[in-house]
């Protein structure tokens, strides 16, 4: 299988874990290791395997559904690691409430004997709408 | 060198870059390429050289002082790549008002002929203090 093709699919085995908001589907995408690290939008940052797949645990926890659209969906791969970004188009209920977001994601995925596994994952949310960037802190 | 040094020098000197609010100096950083990316807190993806020097050039433009402490730096080198990630605390002055913000950030860099360079920076609010993570819509 082509690096790019195996890569778009462990991206979307990622996505398809977290709409079914089942854990060992999740656990399943990232490589067990120390140096993973995982940031919710507007969380602190989250690193290690029992962290990170604690995190996981609460939010699906309290969530009643998930559904993404992933948009502008670009990879690149450097040898035996590779970084996605996209946008995740999201639409969900947590805890009663339903949402709607659009979340700007980087993905890290490294390969390892048997295919590719997560190792970063950080989202954060776009507040500036695309054609009028502003100056901001930052 | 070190790897794990060269890479703490790179990711330096983007800050001192930023804080010289010098755009010679951000373009010696980064990756001459297309495939570069760059997230400023809350804005969409820009990727690319042109687009992401010209948001330097317009934050640059727009700021009278930046100022960086950053905390919990966390380097993680896997072959010709590597990624940072860190908290910036920064106070800045952007249009005459001062700002202050947590920002958390993933840096990757790549290794080239004669060094490591920027290729994507993603940078994000903080939102929720590390001691209360709750569940999101994400």
């Amino acid at each position: 299988m082509p690096k790019d093709q195996a890569i778009h699919d462990i991206n979307a085995k990622f996505y398809e874990a977290f709409e079914a908001l089942d854990i060992r589907r999740m656990e399943a995408v990232w490589l067990r290791e120390d140096y993973i690290q995982c940031v919710h939008p507007g969380w602190s940052l989250l690193a290690g395997w029992d962290a990170v797949m604690d995190s996981w645990r609460r939010i699906f926890e309290n969530t009643e559904q998930m559904r993404f659209r992933l948009t502008d969906v670009r990879v690149k791969v450097i040898g035996t690691l590779a970084w996605v970004t996209l946008y995740e188009n999201l639409v969900s209920s947590v805890q009663g409430e339903g949402n709607s977001a659009v979340i700007l994601t980087t993905n890290i995925f490294e390969e390892v004997g048997d295919g590719w596994r997560m190792v970063h994952h950080h989202g954060s949310p776009v507040m500036i709408p695309e054609t009028e960037p502003t100056p901001t802190v930052h």
